[in-house]
């Protein structure tokens, strides 16, 4: 085995402390807790089991909107959207006046952890399941970093590896499929044993959970795969850390039908046009979700409507929260500059849509499920190796998903 | 085996039909769902699993705020604190000016599911561990209801029943224990065996849950000797459905200390005098608690202070939502003429409190642990049966923990 850098790094202020040991952290993507719960009690999960075990299993706190970009980016950067800049999929953005996802590392204001670790010597890859994840997260990273979705297609000079396929002995998965994230799974393996990196961060997509309850058999299955790879990953005596971006709940009538309120029809109707309702979900994976979700941000043409707007909003059944910026700001840490006017996010089984034409609900497969609110943010948080008395008091404090780095770099009892 | 009515029924405008076999239903007080994680990866939990596997489990979402009394109200009425009237286990009672406990069946203004299936021919009993329940969820009902508190001193004529100690075979438990909820459940078990009850509603208490993590090795144990009855219950040809009252989180600094937000104090400082701060916590068992929670009402000495309260409130580090009054009553489903003119709820790891001289923090034991806030809102939910297709829909909405005589009895596929 070649060795591994053990030389500190500093990345947004905190310090990392990497011991000499392969160190992976896995990005769940939709990874209610009920999942695991389910899969567990089938008995099939033995290596999450075992790191429950020996190790840590327990609840932590996403940043909101608990959507995939803006966790993967707190993830990678162990700070929360108002510091990175990252607010959603997609969003408004004010310079242009256009509508645009965010996927691009100009988005992204502070330096990422994986940038820092591979300045500081660390063998780094990144390994995501959609490829709109991997250029921003990548960003300023030395190393390895490419996505299933495009694994056909790698460069050494853009993704600083070639032949990927052959590397993990599989052909590329289809992106809606349960095999486009344990493609990624399988490549982090690969990637440690041929000693290509030694600090990993693999994140994979929530088509799955999308698509089936928590104690679906097709979910147990996946679950029981996912396993299958982390056991493999801890024979190499890798760390592991896991963690979810967000939830997922059913958001559905009783008659299988979406539970959607068109709050840009609604705002229009009843304040005269020039509304924008977005919706930060928005990505081009419409099979999932149909771009609806538990959160949504209200651009209005005159200030004189942020008042008689807010009130009406907060009135709608089905709502659960309206922040006007300062405070969606502050409580759910969100860059003041990249939301509108009023913040709003819904119930457990309610998502929050544009107008009916917006959105092709035949897309969707298999009923509603989704995220993005309040009831998506409390995700678990696994770790292989048993936490120091300091990692302890901070895992039974306010601990965040987007401190996974931290606690699987830092958190080890045994150092 | 005595033969089981199965004559419906009506509470509160829901129709309850019971199937012929003994009818168990838990309250799992303070079971964070993290308690259930843990020891069920330990596989100490084999019936809990068996139920997980053959029947269902997933998340609920309790009733605000996420306290006892509010929470057992709701479990045995079906409704909303808004409706029953409970809003706390403690107070500011508005027609007398006094703080009082609101243990009493006075304070419930709706009929229960207990006393309607008692009516409806069922044999009802009702055990908790505290003796401040009995009361209050036992009104209007015919049948046997104690505690676990004051198993030595039932009567027939108050309790339904006479020598508890000698039917359950063991000794009165002291209420800082384990054993205090074992009690229980052990009481369930004997009712049952000896025909004295087929509709059974059993309360633990949450002294473990404020006093151990969920990976303690103590509160493993005490799951596995609740699973144990369980199993008993389910030997006995029951259909058990358990939930929680609410969930559980530890309220420290990383030093130990707890961490409080003195609210009376710092309003007072602020304001001038005349606040009271209410912490519906509040309860005779201190031990638990220090009656320290993540829930607070104020009570204003002039309605001009209610905007400046409210941003001041507002503005705290800690703080996670004020509500006014009418918003207190429409999104958090409580009693508008019994709470203060603000409710507050805090953080994940923040308490509540009203000055320094209230709290005896020495009472407390092995640090702070508590509830009463969002992050305590959602409960696991556990039914030995598989779901019919409509109750599965109803699961994959927004199911609520007073859901559970419903689910129990109603939710099952083979009807």
């Amino acid at each position: 085995m070649r060795s591994i850098s053990t030389e500190p790094f500093i990345a947004n202020n905190s310090p990392y402390l990497p011991p000499a040991r392969p160190i992976v952290v896995i990005c769940l993507d939709g990874s209610a807790d009920e999942y695991i719960d389910c899969a567990m009690a089938q008995s099939r999960l033995p290596h999450i089991q075992a790191m429950t075990n020996r190790g840590y299993r327990g609840m932590v706190r996403g940043a909101l909107p608990s959507f995939t970009n803006v966790n993967n980016a707190s993830i990678v950067t162990g700070v929360p959207p108002v510091v990175h800049g990252v607010s959603g999929n997609y969003f408004l953005d004010p310079e242009t006046g256009e509508e645009v996802m965010m996927n691009s590392s100009r988005f992204l204001r502070t330096e990422t952890i994986l940038a820092k670790a591979s300045h500081a010597g660390r063998r780094v890859a990144m390994v995501t399941a959609k490829d709109k994840l991997r250029e921003i997260l990548s960003h300023g990273m030395s190393g390895i970093a490419f996505s299933a979705e495009r694994a056909d297609a790698t460069t050494q000079e853009i993704h600083g590896i070639e032949n990927v396929l052959e590397l993990v002995g599989r052909s590329k998965p289809p992106i809606y499929s349960p095999e486009a994230s344990l493609f990624v799974l399988q490549a982090g393996v690969a990637l440690i044993e041929h000693g290509l990196a030694d600090l990993l961060y693999l994140s994979l997509t929530d088509y799955m959970q999308h698509k089936y309850a928590h104690d679906a058999p097709e979910v147990v299955d996946f679950y029981a795969a996912i396993d299958d790879e982390i056991g493999r990953m801890l024979a190499l005596g890798a760390i592991v850390g896991a963690t979810a971006d967000h939830g997922m709940n059913a958001k559905q009538n009783p008659d299988g039908s979406p539970n959607v309120i068109y709050l840009e029809t609604l705002l229009n109707e009843r304040f005269g046009g020039g509304i924008k309702v977005i919706l930060p979900i928005t990505d081009p994976y419409v099979v999932h979700h149909g771009a609806l979700g538990s959160f949504a941000v209200v651009h209005l043409p005159s200030p004189d409507l942020i008042e008689p707007a807010f009130q009406y909003i907060d009135s709608l059944e089905g709502v659960t929260e309206v922040h006007r910026k300062e405070s969606a700001a502050r409580r759910l840490e969100l860059p003041a500059d990249r939301i509108g006017e009023l913040v709003v996010m819904s119930a457990r089984n309610v998502v929050l849509g544009r107008t009916e034409a917006h959105h092709d609900l035949n897309a969707l497969e298999g009923g509603l499920r989704s995220h993005g609110g309040r009831y998506e943010e409390m995700v678990p948080m696994l770790l292989s190796e048993p936490l120091s008395f300091t990692y302890r008091a901070k895992a039974f404090g306010d601990p965040r998903n987007f401190d996974i780095f931290d606690f699987t770099i830092n958190g080890g009892a045994e150092r």
